[in-house]
């Protein structure tokens, strides 16, 4: 599994969130190696708060009858939000580009058997952490703190 | 605090959303005893899962600074996605209508010091018990069982 090759895609995702004006935060799901729906952080854009990246990209997927051999790649480390839906959701294996600059909820994702990859991705955390000293209020606003 | 005048609003929610062909399932948010949002379940209406009533109504609601003075009411115990959300968007208070028919994550909220009251609500406890009777496969989807 190239989880390099997939990450950048959501990175991707990200960047057109920036571009948009809007919080860079990606996510993309992929089912048997293939990219079954992608989407980024949209609060800014459509005013909407619950449109973290990995929700817009949920959304995106559409009806499911489960998520039994997805994988979710995330650009930034989960919030309770999110990761209260990969559990509900059943996801079984997410991929995290970074959590340097949002520590998330990997040990409550481990704890209920979410497998966690965190790849300490360069290109994610630069890019979150630029966005964040640019704009602070944004983002906490976006982690309700 | 009328918690039933503000139960049979989400309720009414619930009974919009089953009209439309959808899942039963309503929520408001409530700020210092004014209304500030309200939605219904949306997974039929928009093929979209992440669109459970709790989350249809925190979009309705739109951007905040903070949920400090808010309480959310919601037709059923919430799943793990929305007590995820109720979590991390610091929603101090949920009062909710019934958790006999889906138990939820009560105790997951209180253990993060969201306060809960359950109403044990019959109106809202026979409508979900018809529907989850009526249509369980639509149900299981729904909570990804």
């Amino acid at each position: 599994m190239d989880h390099k090759k997939f990450m950048d895609i959501a990175l991707a995702e990200a960047k057109t969130g920036l571009a948009e004006g809007g919080l860079p935060i990606g996510a993309i799901l992929v089912e048997n190696g293939k990219v079954i729906g992608r989407g980024h952080n949209k609060r800014v854009q459509d005013g909407n708060p619950v449109a973290h990246g990995e929700m817009d990209c949920l959304r995106n997927a559409g009806r499911r009858p489960n998520y039994r051999n997805t994988i979710l790649y995330t650009t930034l480390s989960p919030c309770m939000m999110c990761s209260g839906t990969i559990v509900q959701f059943k996801i079984p294996k997410v991929v995290i580009g970074e959590a340097e600059n949002f520590e998330g909820n990997i040990e409550f994702l481990k704890s209920r058997d979410v497998d966690i990859t965190l790849l300490n991705d360069a290109d994610c955390t630069v890019m979150m952490k630029e966005f964040i000293e640019n704009n602070p209020e944004l983002w906490n606003e976006d982690i309700a703190e």
